[in-house]
């Protein structure tokens, strides 16, 4: 069994193969596309990953703060936008950094484009962050009259527009397909209006754009200039569940042992819980709520979801995966399973390193505030 | 404004004055109810907060996993349960640790048992797990029959029966105080018949129990030989909603600043998200999940929650907090606010550090894995 046998507390495991057709397939679709693609790398938080995203001819991404921007910056990453609202209290670091590398920030307001204008001390692109839907933040795609009034408080020639950002999450909630690509074309409608309508001023802009649903699901960007998924290279229960996946297609998962069963309710009592997958989960058929889905191990590799196996239950180091006669008796106490996570990109950041079938070690930026 | 005048970045401030208030409180009611006080260390994992228990004259000590048990055995601490049922693959590290200190396990079931009764090398207590309602693991509190099985499987002498052990979990379902204490009065009064029927047998039986809400709540442990509660140390929103604490014994509160505002939705956008303060979340009046309550700063102290002001939605790295007029006029971008978290133990694993108001740095046991 190689790697399974050394494994003893909650770890996760990380199908290369898997992982890496996932980058390939993704940078090929930009590339048909003709867009600039620039991974969000905030999902597996990972250098030696980054380094196979640099074999599909990658040197552009997207991080979710300045500390994750320092980690790859050091790895020789030397174009990185940080696609969260700026946070000006960190501004010393943003004007270090900005020294090194090619830097673009998020701009969500005029409060932030106000303090920027004064405190940038090197030169930075920016986004104007657009809400196409989502109503996280940012500027509403049709409100054209405060995106002019935010970029008339920018007069430091050192802060340049590069063009209009969004994130379509509102795609999370689509109830099928079809509603995830209609998103997907009105928000490329409203990205290419807003381009259109400040064009003659600021020549060179470009919208940036791409949830991982409406990335892995349309085939046209046509309209869009550069995309950004980031949740893909791993893809997860969620993205399974939207369509936007295979479960098959899931790069990562939680290997854990079992420690007791409960043969009246069918359960399998794991250690795995809310600290090692996060308390993601997600609404099911009949009202119930999960927190992952199980497979059972094979030789080098794990098999399908096992049918009427679920994570029903999380605490802080348990999980209770419930099941039918046929998982019960399959597993004894002692016995590894594993769990797919409902959201990759929080169980990656909890478990803070991946092993994989070879037994190498691959690094996740730690943690250290 | 001291040590808020630092913080750039989600940071997760404690209280030291209401966290010694806290564990004496608890340490307090255990000795007029004449209890062991074995505190779940899970919640802090520091070390540093092990010695204000110190303080207070605790020498044992619970935790949840044998990691644990290894960060606190390596800083002096020698009598430890580890209150998760026996993970058989750690075997190695159980016999590794049980030479050095007093080592309590537990045991949820006849396959544990029988597996620890071959392999365990070292003088080691155990405890079995018994379910008394919240049908998590264990053997239900009636069937004795299957604790008599479960014994009678041990025979290997180094491993000594010290009592039985419960988590009543379900008083986090409970909809009044009042239902809190009937659970407890259940769990004591299954506990105790349970050492009644046995002690012929294992004379120097003890009952452990204890939940942070019936800890809270509950004056009379009769019964009762033991209590472990572990979130007491610093309370949180849901502990508050159960009427275990008060709002303003909350003793951790994560220090988000401001990103962005919008005057529509009357909503901050906060630096301080999923990866921070967990997924935990609370359905309140109205039917609405909430992520965390805020509160603002003073001095050196935070205010109590603020009224109509709750965190609506968390991303990776985003909270949106959704306020009314008052709360939208108060903050402005750059500005810091509180968060109360839900959870704080998730919170607390995430964080993996503490500043005090005095600037001091806490420590959390690092993840490594």
């Amino acid at each position: 069994m190689g790697i399974l046998s050394e494994i003893k507390t909650p770890t996760l495991l990380l199908d290369e193969r898997k992982c890496r057709a996932n980058i390939r397939s993704m940078a090929a679709k930009a590339r048909r596309n003709g867009c600039i693609f620039r991974p969000h790398f905030k999902t597996h938080q990972s250098r030696m990953i980054g380094g196979w995203f640099r074999d599909c001819g990658v040197d552009k991404i997207t991080v979710s703060s300045l500390r994750m921007a320092q980690y790859f910056a050091a790895d020789g990453w030397r174009d990185i936008t940080v696609a969260f609202p700026v946070n000006i209290r960190e501004i010393a670091a943003i004007n270090e950094l900005a020294r090194r590398i090619r830097l673009n920030l998020l701009v969500a307001g005029p409060e932030a484009a106000g303090f920027l204008d004064h405190a940038l001390a090197q030169t930075c692109g920016f986004f104007v962050k657009i809400d196409t839907g989502y109503h996280r933040t940012g500027i509403r795609a049709e409100d054209t009259s405060a995106v002019t009034r935010l970029l008339k408080r920018i007069r430091n020639p050192r802060l340049v527009f590069r063009g209009f950002l969004t994130h379509a999450g509102h795609t999370y909630a689509a109830g099928s397909t079809t509603e995830i690509l209609r998103i997907h074309d009105q928000t490329i409608r409203q990205l290419a209006g807003l381009k259109r309508r400040f064009a003659p001023f600021y020549p060179n802009l470009i919208v940036s754009l791409g949830d991982t649903p409406a990335c892995s699901i349309a085939e046209d960007f046509r309209g869009g200039d550069e995309i950004r998924p980031g949740n893909f290279v791993f893809y997860d229960v969620m993205q399974a569940m939207l369509g936007a996946c295979l479960t098959d297609q899931i790069a990562v998962c939680l290997v854990c042992p079992i420690v007791a069963k409960d043969r009246r309710r069918r359960e399998l009592l794991i250690y795995g819980g809310a600290v090692h997958l996060s308390k993601e989960s997600l609404n099911v058929a009949g009202g119930h709520r999960i927190y992952g889905l199980a497979v059972a191990f094979r030789q080098r590799s794990w098999s399908l979801p096992l049918p009427n196996t679920r994570v029903v239950h999380l605490s802080q180091e348990h999980g209770i995966i419930r099941t039918d006669v046929r998982g019960f008796q399959r597993f004894a106490v002692g016995d590894l399973i594993g769990v797919l996570p409902i959201h990759s990109c929080l169980t990656a950041d909890l478990m803070r390193g991946y092993r994989t079938w070879h037994g190498d070690r691959i690094d996740h930026q730690p943690r250290s505030r």
